[in-house]
């Protein structure tokens, strides 16, 4: 049981954090704080928090948790901004979709106290944003990933393990660079070649009769390309050197895709194909398994 | 009123069109050929057809409505079996993705005869094959394309068009040029880069890392490489000089970011990825509006 919370940033991922903790009964007061008023009072209304703050000192007094749930670009300014006010008994904990930069940034702004600073990573989300696209269950079954750092107590890592788990995670432990890799290639890369799609097509002259004939493959490859553009415009900066390894790398298998194509060579586009299709299948049967398993599993 | 339809091919396609048909009260009698004996049995089993024909010559006596329903590169063949069985009266058509390939098949092997072949495909589907994955309401809503022919009569492009009506689907028509360089942008090149994504990432060392961390953004950009090899070999190869120009594009796109990624230019990244997103904004509110207005349009 925490007794006190402070969400920075209200969105789909603070939100949701926040509404699973009070669902699980496992919070007594939540409070809200970051850069846009109209969304933290909107999620006052929604019961999300129980309380707006103006500052980091009226905020952190007395918390036992803090998580950041905002774009990582912004990591370094906010724990600059709360560190004056923070408590030794306090936990920081964020949500970020990268690890190294956000690691890197708590070690330059908080120094020796970045012992109490446990670097985290929901996988779950949604295209949609802000307070509204808050759900109680979206990571129900879902992974969470920790990122310890060697400076961490093992207590703090648990607190936010912890409370992960009453949101219904499932725990996993990378470590920050095996995390910023598996990401790059895995999450990174296709939103970057989702948005990179749209764009081209609506760069088109004839893009409006090309939009008209979209359909349900099309709605599904680029659903990504919905996402915050902030949000993801900092990820791709802030996992630069991944995902260039694998953007490059797949910029290589499209230009042999290219060549195969150019050449009418249909047996080698077909091993592609078939590979792809039975490599997807397989893990779509993992997946499936995976999710009806017993909720708890540590990677150490 | 048909009295009797030849399925060619009865998978997905093929056998929601003819379950459509039979829950419109369309038509008398489906009969099923093909190349795989236990789809044809199975779809037998399941009421999808009500005859399994071995031969063209049974297969087409009396039929008003033949549909083709397999990849594309068998059209060629397949016409060329059914020609010597062709009843003056009998309409032929298809559900190919690529039209100006079928369509040069269709002159080739049919000659002055071609005047009875509409070619057509509906804008529907899914990443499931077979039978077993037929729905009678696939089509429920979604658009048709014919791309008539000169040759063709009015009437027996009105046959096929009212048979899709009957299925539900919204008719539009095309040239099979504008058709192909369409589809190229919108439904071929997402195909080709999803199973790109999923062929690389399986040949990677860590592949099996990578997949235990792949959630639900992957699962939708890579849901169209579940497609099946063969058809999607075929279509790639049926629109070759289409899809080279939209994977070109499309590189240069990518080699463009891939500048701007390196460079560590935020400010460019962010206007691919706003412009992205408000277009696929747009494109949905688009769709959706579509979806509920009167389900006949005719684009002529």
């Amino acid at each position: 049981m925490l007794d006190k919370i402070v969400i920075v940033g209200v969105g789909l991922i603070g939100g949701s954090f926040a509404l699973a903790l009070k669902r699980a009964g496992q919070v007594r007061e939540v409070v809200g704080i970051g850069r846009h008023p109209e969304a933290l009072a909107r999620a006052l209304a929604l019961g999300i928090i129980d309380r707006v703050c103006d500052d980091y000192a009226d905020a952190l007094n007395g918390a036992d948790l803090v998580m950041l749930a905002a774009p990582v670009a912004q990591t370094g300014p906010i724990l600059a901004a709360l560190l004056p006010h923070l408590a030794p008994g306090t936990v920081v904990t964020d949500a970020g979709s990268t690890k190294c930069d956000v690691v890197a940034a708590a070690r330059t702004v908080l120094g020796e106290r970045v012992h109490q600073f446990v670097p985290g990573h929901p996988i779950a989300g949604s295209e949609a944003n802000g307070p509204d696209a808050a759900l109680a269950g979206l990571y129900q079954g879902k992974k969470a990933v920790l990122t310890p750092l060697p400076e961490n107590a093992p207590g703090d890592v648990e607190r936010v393990a912890a409370a992960w788990r009453a949101c219904g995670a499932v725990m996993h432990q990378l470590t920050p660079e095996d995390h910023d890799r598996v990401f790059a290639a895995v999450s990174h890369l296709p939103h970057l070649l989702a948005y990179a799609l749209v764009d081209d097509l609506a760069g088109k002259p004839h893009a409006d009769m090309l939009f008209q004939y979209a359909a349900s493959g099309f709605r599904d490859f680029t659903r990504i390309a919905g996402s915050s553009p902030e949000m993801w415009r900092d990820i791709s900066l802030a996992n630069q050197a991944a995902l260039l390894t694998e953007l490059d790398a797949y910029l290589a298998q499209l230009t042999a895709m290219r060549t195969m194509l150019a050449a009418g060579d249909g047996a080698g586009l077909h091993d592609i194909y078939a590979n792809a299709q039975r490599a997807r299948h397989e893990w779509q049967i993992a997946i499936e398994a995976g999710s009806t398993r017993a909720p708890i599993q540590e990677n150490t």
